[in-house]
């Protein structure tokens, strides 16, 4: 009897998605390079199971019932390419190649054209969950072939994490849009991430709080407007003790974050669009900034702290902190959320943004509460531009800006880095000022490069001749 | 007579810099792909001086001193391909080719390769300066071939501004290393008019300042610490009425700015190299941000501005304001300049920044007493990472954080939006800052990728079972 489905590639990942699959009563072929990779995991985890291991590509694709679905979980990069080429003389018409990493957006374009000239299926897929929601139901954003992704529907709707609106897997768009999606997601995550990492800094510097404190705070917002994911497990984190020295084990953890490139691709592909997603780039800055520990502990004795303010109000600045950080938290959704509508135009994605909305509040990383009203918005409007012109969005702003306002403000007084939060303030200040000052900008570019302006009272493009450069000579 | 000097392009930036070279005693050939234009510019502006004009490339060539010296002032994109490629044929073995636009540094690699294997020179050349810079003396920052550059130093280094410490024009290193220094000096550019309209917009709306008395200030900065040319030409700005209306110019022009791309160009290669760039970054989105006229209006009248606090102690908060300023324009510089210092060090540019320093004292837009002491710096140690790590400016960060840290909380407090300030001040405090929340963002990259992470106690990558996964099937 032949498999119904194949995955290429035995890291954690891989092995915990082959072993979902299973678990939905499908045979499962496997494939590592490295086999014995591949015996190790068919002895152990995949004992009992219909798990049909294969330790030659030409094995694996003859054990696959045709048209052959082959899900890659390999390291995104070259190994995909390497993979697609080792693939494709062994393939038939028909036949269907899944890219299941973080690949860029622009690889699987070219990867899908690829593919398809050689008379076969691409589906480039955002698979998110971490290795928990890889076994037990991640949030999967299939893209590329619409034809394609019917015939593995049946599969990868039920290996999905489920919520009461469904599966969290949809047939998201032509060519590169689930990778594109995927992007944006691990961007988003990039913005909330940074937004607790300074609220954590926050109570811990500016109000003082240890550790326990902080984590019966965090449990608290989790049990309410905050509940997330990465609430949820930020609050875990922040329970454990190291079994070494007896302190929070978070204490005992290096300051030094690192990155693998989601983030940052998602800032610069925002730049290329016009978008503005400053929560996003902040969070990747923030990283790399952590990155030069030795430079900052230098820095630090140079250069001085200010003076603490007292603790008092503790009550009223840990309030306006919960209701800052949900509103940057928003901020950082409604940044990801205009960059797909504008991607979706720019790439022809013909997303749904209220089913992006809707995959999301299962299996993966960016999971919330906040996915149900942000799913509203787009089904009320599918082209909305940006959340904070949703009526329901707008509202939530002007509640919780003034705790936005107060953290920010104490935050800078403090000298408690906050580039996450203030840049989410400065974003919805910006979004919400009817006139900015870029006219002073337009009048400097025209002064010194003749860019030209325009005018509030009448159409057109102005020039002012602000110094007389011809009759000079 | 053959000509010394060649000159493509006869926009306003090609006619003026084709006239500085020939007021300095050189002899010029110019082209224009319209025939019409070269005409013009030969009766006219040209006209009794030692320019040369040409209607076709053959005769324009032809009527060079060996090796040729050619510089471009097209467009940047495929224009310059398209010259290159008509050139290519007509020129011979030592000839040079200057690229003198705006031309993003990795076109500019790919350019240099091909011009090299046809046996000739190629030069790609930042020249900052606008309009009245080309023709009265920019800042020339030319990258590649070393031979080539001392051929044509003696044409370069006369017609670039002069300052007591020599012309703003010297080799930078290979490569794209022109087209990379002006890209960054570009970055820093924007990050300078964003706080300046940052500040303009907290002196209108906060500080309540008419704009009369907005210049008055800005005019005293520039006359003292922040004497540039941004500040002066802000100042100027600020004192023009418009004809038709009678108000202040500024005023009546739309607040939607433009660009082009170098300040995005920059913060996307700052990205790929994990450098932060913020407050550069926070310029670029602020301008794109700015494009969303319509609906800036519309979620105005549904975002509440925050109750507009008393207009007390004016004088301070405005003595606040221009020491923030000041501080924040240092943090452009410092991250722009940490930029180049890693853009050096993947590219191969073995760049000299005490020169890039020195060349941008004169001429170009970024121009400012401030690269006295940053020039300093860098003479003092080559390889320093950070400018907040030199004495001087860690003097600086002391002195003037207290009012960089008013200023942004007063900004958030007013719903004023400021996110080149508030960057800047987040930047600093990053850096100043010993032990930064991070550790978190380990923890939780741990907890949901099995990411690994770093101990402070001891050395490796620890990895916590957070989640019992391997048991839970």
């Amino acid at each position: 009897m032949q498999s119904d489905f194949g995955v290429i590639g035995l890291a954690v990942m891989g092995q915990n998605l082959a072993l979902n699959i299973e678990s939905k009563g499908f045979t499962v072929s496997v494939f590592n390079r490295t086999g014995s990779k591949t015996e190790e995991f068919y002895k152990r985890r995949a004992q009992g199971k219909r798990i049909v291991p294969a330790y030659t590509l030409e094995e694996f694709v003859a054990s696959l019932k045709r048209p052959r679905k082959i899900m890659l979980m390999v390291k995104a990069g070259p190994a995909v390419d390497a993979m697609i080429d080792a693939l494709l003389p062994l393939l038939e018409p028909g036949d269907i190649i899944i890219d299941g990493g973080n690949s860029h957006f622009a690889d699987t374009d070219r990867r899908v054209r690829k593919v398809e000239e050689a008379g076969l299926h691409y589906l480039g897929t955002g698979v998110s969950g971490g290795e928990y929601g890889a076994l037990h139901g991640p949030s999967i954003m299939p893209g590329g072939s619409r034809e394609a992704y019917d015939t593995v529907a049946p599969i990868l709707t039920v290996t999905a994490a489920q919520t009461k609106d469904g599966p969290c897997c949809t047939y998201l768009g032509p060519a590169s849009a689930g990778h594109y999606v995927k992007m944006v997601h691990n961007g988003i995550e990039y913005g909330i991430m940074q937004i607790i990492a300074e609220a954590y800094d926050y109570m811990k510097r500016r109000l003082g709080m240890p550790v326990p404190e902080m984590q019966e705070a965090v449990a608290e917002w989790n049990a309410a407007e905050l509940e997330s994911y990465l609430f949820e497990i930020t609050a875990d984190i922040l329970s454990r003790t190291d079994e070494k020295t007896g302190n929070p084990l978070v204490e005992m953890i290096l300051d030094r974050a690192e990155q693998k490139g989601t983030g940052k691709w998602t800032s610069q592909s925002a730049l290329d669009l016009g978008i503005p997603v400053p929560t996003i780039t902040a969070a990747v800055d923030a990283r790399a900034l952590s990155s030069f520990k030795d430079l900052r502990v230098a820095a630090a004795e140079r250069i001085r702290e200010p003076r603490q303010p007292e603790k008092e109000d503790k009550a009223g600045l840990l309030a306006a902190l919960r209701s800052g950080v949900y509103l940057a938290v928003i901020a950082s959704y409604a940044q990801g959320m205009h960059l797909l509508q504008a991607a979706s135009e720019e790439h022809g994605y013909n997303l749904n943004l209220a089913e992006v909305a809707r995959i999301w509040k299962g299996g993966c990383i960016i999971r919330s509460v906040l996915l149900d009203p942000i799913q509203e918005a787009y089904t009320k409007d599918p082209k909305l531009v940006n959340l904070l012109l949703d009526g329901t969005f707008a509202a939530l702003a002007n509640e919780h800006l003034p705790g936005l306002r107060r953290t920010v403000s104490e935050a800078a007084a403090a000298g408690i880095p906050a580039p996450a939060l203030s840049s989410a303030l400065a974003y919805i200040d910006s979004w919400r000022t009817a006139r900015l000052p870029a006219n002073l900008i337009q009048a400097q570019r025209d002064y010194f490069g003749a860019h030209t302006y325009e005018r509030i009272d009448e159409p057109g493009y102005h020039h002012t001749e602000w110094q007389d450069i011809q009759n000079v000579m």
